[in-house]
């Protein structure tokens, strides 16, 4: 039978209505790829979890589906979430689906145009904020106080129940619990949604988070007022889920590291130039939080089962890809000059 | 087990050789989709196949595993191809997999971001032509028979091997062969790959092709100098699959149709807006000659069983979505700016 989403997969194990009906986009099931360029340079067995080829080109559909689902069950008529961009995409693309009227706030400017371009076309209404991320959550989480609209951000537990979900694939797909899981840390929801999954099922990695090292709060241990990275998802100066990302770090033997934004965009031609998956800047954070400590502390990594989740695809932030490079070659329509241009090339 | 990817899925059906190692991302086993909105409107059950997510955002990755992996096989060291965009990122992709050099030929200026960004963040050179797709398919056709270049164009036929897997893959998640296929139509290569996929299993729904009214060479008859249409995807004005695509139509009791600009364009936002799934322009060309002909004849489609190909995400065009929208309302970071904001609305 064809795979029908989350909810249909593994509604018994989700806290969830259990009579609500699934809004869904058929998310979830995205490919385990084995990443050999990294598994020989760290001498592990790497594996990529692209969560890119989720619907709207991040994880955050897993949790999108589980919340717009109970958001429709309790009667909701309209959503709102604040965002960097990826939870405005997904937000928007559900509530779409669902018939939900949705509101996104965004910080004005810094988000990549993949996702903007995302939460229009589903047809949200997009308000941008003069401030950060963390501003645009406070005002949703004050204005569902006050209005009639249900939150959507992964402050909402019905967007954990659906997040977890990725960690049950994982294991499944890898045919066994991995030994090290490292990922990029923002507002701390996926890491504590996986943490919530892995210990449902009693069987847990080594978590390994990595945070930009201008956005770092957990890392130094303080809320950054102005956090700076380029990539943007994970531009977050005070997680919402600080303090369950501290429990799942320690309960699962984990660690917590930032990277530089050079280390993260090393990381993330990397994955595109060498194992041919193109994923967005954040994405690569926990590529790169791994490249680090494999070099550090080689013998935590050699010859063990690796997964590196890749939180979004690289089509969300085509200006950072192309950005980085010259304009191409322009030559006339002419097989002679290819040729030449060819030949130069190859002197 | 894990998802590995359409050789490793469907090796035995593939004419291609057999000793060659996969070179795959895991493409295929993307999700088919319910469109409740469309099933209403026409009275049918229609499903999308979201080609979209696809690794590199389109359905040419299920041609460039077989034909990358065809090249290594026969010891290739660089691939070449024209391209509007998509099959430049699938090509550069699945060649920086291979450890093969890529170049990629593009239309100056006609290539929508998102495939740009593909191509560039792979790492493949790209060389763009004072001329149309047409010119650069000419052009990389001459280039391969002096230089030891591999072609990797759908005139390749190891691409069509690994593109009827769709075909395949639909029949198998619809649980049925559906009564009809309907799917946008440019250099012809993906409708005559799903007919040689149905074909080959000797059970075939009857086709729907549709072009854009701008670049309409089969449905007019003669080559089109000059094609012109947003969807550049589907730019092409003498396709190079033209007479098996004549065959796939006739054989299959099929149709092939124009659909304009701007009846793409409803049929994108029909689907971004009411299904919540986003699409590039020129996979919405399907959906439009669906809702078209199911205008004009609806008895031909009533009760019916549809699948609608959307062959590529709307991540990789995202100025075509940002494009059509004012830039977003900007509020300072304020609740009561916002809760101002949306009473505003709801009157």
């Amino acid at each position: 039978m064809a795979w029908q989403g989350l909810i249909d997969r593994y509604r018994e194990r989700l806290d969830i209505a259990q009579g609500a009906e699934p809004i869904s986009l058929c998310e979830g099931n995205t490919p385990l790829v084995p990443a050999p360029f990294l598994s020989k340079l760290i001498g592990a067995e790497v594996h990529l979890k692209y969560e890119g080829l989720n619907p709207t080109g991040s994880f955050k559909d897993r949790g999108m589906t589980t919340a717009i689902t109970q958001a429709m069950f309790e009667g909701a008529e309209s959503v709102i979430c604040a965002s960097t961009g990826n939870t405005a995409a997904s937000a928007a693309a559900y509530a779409a689906r669902a018939g939900l009227k949705c509101i996104v706030l965004i910080p004005d400017g810094k988000i990549a145009l993949g996702k903007l371009a995302g939460a229009i076309a589903y047809g949200a209404e997009v308000v941008a904020i003069r401030g950060s991320f963390d501003d645009g959550l406070k005002m949703v989480r004050d204005v569902t106080r006050h209005a009639p609209i249900a939150l959507v951000n992964s402050v909402n537990p019905a967007r954990l129940e659906g997040q977890k979900t990725a960690a049950w694939e994982v294991t499944e797909q890898l045919g066994q619990c991995p030994d090290w899981l490292c990922l990029p840390v923002g507002n701390a929801g996926n890491i504590s949604a996986y943490w919530m999954g892995f210990h449902q099922v009693k069987q847990s990695p080594q978590l390994l988070g990595a945070q930009a090292a201008g956005a770092a709060p957990i890392v130094r241990g303080h809320v950054i007022e102005n956090p700076e990275t380029f990539a943007t998802a994970i531009r977050i100066g005070n997680p919402a889920r600080w303090a369950q990302a501290e429990d799942a770090l320690r309960e699962s033997n984990g660690k917590i590291l930032a990277v530089s934004d050079s280390e993260i965009l090393k990381a993330y031609q990397l994955l595109a130039q060498r194992e041919g998956v193109f994923c967005e800047p954040s994405s690569a954070a926990g590529v790169a939080g791994l490249m680090k400590e494999a070099e550090d502390r080689p013998d935590d990594f050699i010859g063990r089962k690796i997964v590196c989740v890749l939180t979004g695809h690289g089509l969300k932030d085509p200006d950072t890809a192309v950005g980085q490079n010259l304009t191409p070659t322009i030559i006339n329509a002419d097989v002679n000059e290819l040729l030449k241009h060819l030949e130069r090339d190859t002197k």
